[in-house]
């Protein structure tokens, strides 16, 4: 399965992965996953919102027990990131027949379109939709850097955007959704564990910061009469480093554009984007808080005007604890020891989801840490121990 | 004249000029220079690099009296920067006709083609292929954004690349060129003068600095474990800037490019531009040194790697002693005051063909010292100062 995955996508300098949605590459992972369910004499299915289904038993029989995760990648993605999560529902499933196990419930494997967001700028855009997250209008308005609409961007790949909108339907068929997927953190490594469970996704957000100067001739234009955005953006990167250590969190600036972007000319804008998260919602407010209050005096020693504008927000995300525990158990049972239960900064369609059905999460060591990535990177045997820690599960939950 | 000029190839939303060279607007601006040519009964011409010339008299007299300057623009530049001098160039020759001179020598207004290097990245590219400053390999070898090369460009707007290259004879036949321009500062507004005299431009040079560290997951991976360039280069842009202040210099970085340049990932790479000019090498080399010394220091500190690579370099321009006494001696007589003589940190093709030919320059005062903006500007009155001031260097340099 893996070898077949491996080179869709993929850069040919860069070696990471360009699978955004919609597009030449993510049909070809979709045609994957289809093969795939087809393969094992799986029912698939796609829902209205473009995600995919490979279904073992009766979707109508109700309280079905899905795994699975995402395919699309960021730029220069990582191989691990999503298609991780993928492979492991289907070697689990091929574990569990191995295993002749007798499943009283429905089981799925599921593929969420646009998880990474890398295409219209919005994170987990099929699982958004389903949950009724984003409403049809909103989905409508999203547009790629290329000017192309997201309903353009579904038809053009063979989909129908008419059709796309909230599925409490088929949501209210799902008992729980377990979503396995590469740690995007160090956690795991520090701890010396193969797997974990997740506690619940950090809040997090987005913040974009317009600082607006001048243009003017690099060349002739006197220190003093500059109005140059680009000194108070700097100053801000080093304000939110210094907010993000004080507070335990994390925040960085990682994406600028800056007009008129000329050697010889002095900015007349520098807009940055700021991704700040934290373990709970008082330190992410005392972050951005103070960048915020830190880029504000800056830009007014120099003259610049500020807007900061709040672009995506997400609340904190408790995994659904029953859920949570009933894994927790089942892997004690399966493996004798306590598995750890860990918090994560990276957002997920099982966050997204929680507030529809339980849902819970297995993360995969990363010994790295690396994410987002060509470098990214899991162990075999860790992913091996993915897989058997998701058949257990799966075993658990679906075999009662 | 200035009314048929001002509107063609105006941004509708920005208010600013994008005059890039063998573009649709640069052609329009060219075929305004051919009529104003023609309308005066001067005969028009094209040289082999693209630089068109309006002559009156013969130019094969030799020792020809050249005023001029440049159409192209910035992107989103001002109307003043080049446009200025060629219609001072053509006001002034009406000017003098008004005044019934008599020319003794022959005398042309020229646009030389690609001047601000907004399209291909290399400034005075017209002049410099006629000094011989830049090979036709090297021409050759230019690219604009979008992959176009400078020949296929040129071929596009209906010119023959074939033809570029030195042109010794043609610059064998002037005796003098001068060239007015909008000041890029603001000497003259300090010094309450209406027109200035050129002395020298400043030595400057660009510097691209290359901070690499490790794409990663901005929600994931601890500040500990970040190699994040996006750092570094924050703290270079305010060393750049203690740096300038330290030498009464100036340095800007205004250009940068970021990848994967995505708000959730922190970046593989951070490109900055530094645009760096001073009165003299020494403090140059001051500044320069210090910046890379700082950035190479920041970049150990974060696991970062640092390549500087200097783009170009312009040594100091001193513009020919003998000329530009001259033209302060017929200002004097003409205005009876002393007309100031400034240095500049702007690049011009009077600094480029200064090597080859005796060049000099007038500025006229800008109030603001805005440049490379819309907002550059210059008082109706200044421009009419300017005008005549050209008109008596050329009758004092034409009618001798």
């Amino acid at each position: 399965m893996w070898r077949e995955l491996r080179p869709i996508g993929r850069h040919p300098d860069s070696r990471g992965y360009r699978r955004f949605a919609w597009t030449g590459a993510d049909a070809e992972c979709r045609g994957w996953f289809k093969e795939q369910a087809e393969a094992r004499g799986l029912s698939y299915e796609v829902d209205r919102n473009g995600n995919q289904w490979a279904w073992l038993g009766d979707p109508d029989a109700g309280d079905a027990v899905v795994t699975g995760s995402h395919l699309d990648s960021v730029p220069d993605g990582g191989a691990f990131d999503g298609p991780l999560g993928v492979v492991s529902s289907f070697a689990a499933l091929d574990e569990l027949r191995g295993r002749n196990a007798q499943f009283s419930k429905p089981l799925a494997v599921v593929n969420f379109g646009d998880e990474e967001g890398a295409r219209f700028g919005l994170a987990c855009v099929g699982s958004r939709l389903a949950a009724g997250q984003l409403t049809v209008e909103q989905a409508h308005r999203l547009t790629d850097g290329d000017g192309i609409t997201l309903p353009k961007a579904m038809e053009a790949a063979g989909y129908d955007p008419d059709a796309i909108g909230a599925d409490p339907e088929r949501l209210g068929r799902i008992g729980a959704l377990v979503e396995l997927h590469v740690e995007q953190g160090r956690a795991l490594d520090l701890s010396g564990d193969p797997v974990g469970i997740a506690s619940a996704i950090w809040p997090h957000g987005r913040w974009r910061f317009d600082f607006r100067g001048e243009a003017n001739h690099a060349g002739t234009t006197r220190l003093v009469d500059r109005r140059d955005p680009m000194l108070s953006y700097a100053e801000t990167v080093l304000a939110a480093r210094r907010e993000a250590e004080l507070a335990g969190a994390v925040a960085t600036f990682g994406k600028i554009v800056v007009e008129p972007n000329g050697v010889n000319a002095i900015p007349s804008l520098v807009r940055g984007w700021l991704d700040s998260r934290a373990a709970d919602q008082e330190s992410l407010d005392q972050v951005v808080g103070g960048v915020e209050r830190a880029a504000r005096e800056y830009a007014a020693a120099h003259g610049v005007d500020l807007d900061v504008v709040r672009e995506s927000f997400t609340p904190v995300v408790e995994f659904d604890h029953a859920l949570r525990d009933e894994l927790a158990r089942i892997l004690g049972k399966a493996t004798d020891i306590t598995v750890p239960v860990l918090g994560t900064g990276a957002g997920h369609d099982a966050g997204i989801l929680s507030g529809s059905i339980p849902t819970a999460m297995l993360f995969v060591r990363n010994p790295t840490g690396v994410s987002h990535s060509p470098a990214e990177f899991a162990a075999e045997d860790d992913c091996v121990a993915g897989v058997l820690a998701l058949a257990d599960v799966l075993e658990g939950l679906a075999c009662r």
